[in-house]
């Protein structure tokens, strides 16, 4: 899409200063790369050093940043929150492809399920007993759905995603390729030299606004269910097992892993590469830093780090005084050599 | 389903006490959540503190527990081994639900391919050459199985599965949605700049009684065979490259990774997020904790934790060791002074 | 396949020395299993143990290696590179299967895509608009791409990939089963207590020669591209994260992690289950280790270690030190207790 700079900054709740407003924009691109007919943005002092030379024709910018470096060529789109104004840009220029809706004739819907307005089910995709579909909901290709599923409004639902049985989800929901909701749980007892498998008869509740990125897997509730409070998001192959309870506005980021039975408190971030114990709590607003495995509940409003985890401080002390130790071990010989000298 | 108190009582091999046995039960439900209608299980100390104020109708409890803390409107189902009676219970009050057999329309099974009785094939799923599919197997939808693979009775390939040319599975293994079994291995050798693709031409082979999670990759062999023994179980996301040997009874949580040529015997435990480096061999009966790293051979019977791993004890008290690190350091500068000090 | 081992020796580039050159080969074996009729490699000392007692009809020796250990009825096939002319030994006598080329009618291919010449499409595939397939390139059965993505000759995508919009990929590139190429990226900015879609316009670029594993996610570029250069292999169940820049000739090796934003240079190996943190530089022909977590630019030519990684030698010298800790405490105080006499 075109635009000219006034609609963007109409569009962006930005002002213009310098240039032409009738200018047009092609195409958003980050400081570093931007070219003429490009806006971009810069919100972060540290790339302020690629402004001079940035070719750009235009620049959000806070009113707060000294923008005498600019070049002269660029305009600049002064506004309160750069960010978010050049994340506006950015979707009106590049819009989604807009999907025709229509209800494959290569798919497989059971005459039972019911489907809301404007929904689309791509070829390939199946949709078992007595499910039900929102309005304007997306279905690509090759996902199957089980018997019992709701799937609430204006979701989409990527290729090859699969949903088993009993599965409840909210509006405006997405779920990214290849995510497998609703899967059995792995729970074994141990009798007679056999692993005698755990009937899961839960099932995944994954509330609105909730996206879950691709290769993920949700596994159902043994009993009772899994769930995903409203606007958490899910990155790429991560590992949430069954009876989980996850709140609101949580972070989870890629390849992490979440054993069961856990509660994760509204807003907890959990960042790449973590992993959490069977039955631990992690409470709100708490940071688990990267590759951290937490056996223990972490405090609302703490950071943890290591594996295992401990408050952030902590493990970071011992970490600097572990890069100490090979000399420590050193000066404790001296020390030795030293007073058994004194002592004879 | 609902059964009575003593249909369950007789199915689970329990003895009611208190209340009438035609008393109605439609459900199952963990002690801390069960409602009137439902029956629950009493097997760990730590749940007691729930028994008093629970609501479920009948509680599966131990002859050698002291159930006097129980409610009046509760039974009690005593029997020998409360979970195994419970999880009986489960599978009757809510069993898995029937399909219907057939073999999809929509379905592309090469005509060389000989399917048992009562095989269930669903929609877009695809067959290739030669392959035999056992009696009473049920392969569902966008399932895509290569040639000449070979699988059992009372199989269940879920959704989505991708299973490559030439892989033997046996009788009652499950395998859930997404996971793929049998694509190349991971192996170059590099020459000239280059990196050299490792031709593999071996296959996987699955016993008896085996269940894959979901999203979980089984490399082939290079030449030769990946195997999994009789009853293993292998959680989601777990990575298991080419030419490893698993035993029978072994369990592999998830999001382990197993690199290649490596040696699991029977009855080991890998928890989650373990890493086992090539060529490996991990003992009978050992564990190897949650997120460790296994470099060496592991010994039949023993537990390893950490990153490289190493006997669990001798871990956890260099652990131990650790936190007391940065305190170490200040005495030994003070010793130091003292020292000093006595020197002059 | 069979073929005689004068055949063998004339295709890998090895002389014959003993035995009948008109003996039948049928295929190859490691050293420890192969049998009669099987032509197996001898190229790493530590296995020569196997030598005397292998069963097999030949074996690639180099000319350096010294083979007076090798049973009699083992024909020798002295070449300069044994694992090259063995590969290509394993590659002869076990050919891939031939697909027979054709355009599925149970796929659903749009009718503006370009198909080169001897393509095939496997069933219950979909390929969006303006798609361009190259000549002799293989899309297996249940793979779904998106609209305006080219992928280039002589390339296997394996069943159920997805490709999502505006995909490039160059030639001779292998996707195995389950990856999924250009899912958005995991990134949102919090505002007004929600976490609030940075929309994801870019898209992803991978040259020739490029081999990605199964069930791993390439991510999309925010804006602009994530790539992966020429020639640079990819493991299973990685998770490479939006706009990182992977250069030529990279390994990627299993349940590896790659933040956003990163640079790998040419030839850099990352083992299995390594991190790496936002904005990262990996340098050229460096190695990060095992299970390490990498939160800062790593030099070229380096190896790296632990987690947060730094200097392999540096590591494993505190990892030494680490297990002398337990012990160096004790001594510390029994120096505070000599010293305390002494001060007495």
């Amino acid at each position: 899409m075109i635009f000219t700079l006034a609609q963007i900054a109409e569009h962006c709740d930005a002002q213009i200063k310098g240039t032409d407003p009738a200018l047009e924009i092609t195409s958003a691109a980050d400081i570093m790369s931007a070219q003429a007919g490009q806006v971009t943005v810069l919100s972060d002092s540290k790339y302020k050093k690629y402004l001079t030379d940035c070719q750009a024709s235009a620049c959000f910018i806070s009113s707060q940043f000294d923008a005498s470096d600019a070049p002269q060529q660029m305009a600049l789109l002064v506004c309160e929150d750069p960010e978010m104004s050049f994340l506006a840009a950015v979707g009106a220029l590049h819009p989604s492809p807009v999907v025709e809706k229509t209800i494959s004739g290569k798919a497989d819907v059971h005459e039972s399920a019911q489907l809301g307005e404007h929904t689309h089910i791509g070829p390939f995709s199946s949709i078992g007993q007595h499910c039900e579909i929102g309005d304007q909901t997306e279905i690509y290709a090759g996902v199957h759905i089980g018997n019992n599923v709701k799937i609430g409004k204006h979701c989409k639902i990527y290729a090859n995603v699969v949903i088993y049985d009993n599965t409840i989800i909210g509006d405006h929901v997405v779920i990214h390729s290849g995510s497998i909701i609703a899967a059995d749980g792995f729970g074994y007892k141990f009798r007679n030299g056999q692993h005698v498998k755990v009937p899961h008869v839960g099932n995944v509740v994954i509330d609105d606004h909730v996206e879950i990125g691709a290769n993920t897997c949700i596994d159902r509730g043994a009993l009772g269910s899994t769930s995903i409070g409203a606007g958490s998001k899910i990155d790429n192959l991560v590992q949430l097992g069954h009876n989980n309870k996850v709140g609101r506005s949580v972070i989870i980021c890629g390849q992490s892993g979440i054993s069961g039975s856990c509660t994760i408190e509204d807003g907890a971030i959990l960042a790449g590469s973590t992993g959490v114990a069977d039955h631990v709590k992690i409470g709100q607003q708490s940071v688990v830093m990267a590759r951290s495995g937490v056996s223990q509940d972490v405090k609302a409003g703490t950071q943890v780090w290591g594996s295992p985890a401990k408050d952030r401080k902590m493990a970071w002390k011992e970490l600097a005084a572990l890069s100490k130790l090979p000399d420590l071990i050193k000066r404790v010989k001296d020390l030795q050599s030293r007073l058994e000298k004194l002592e004879k």
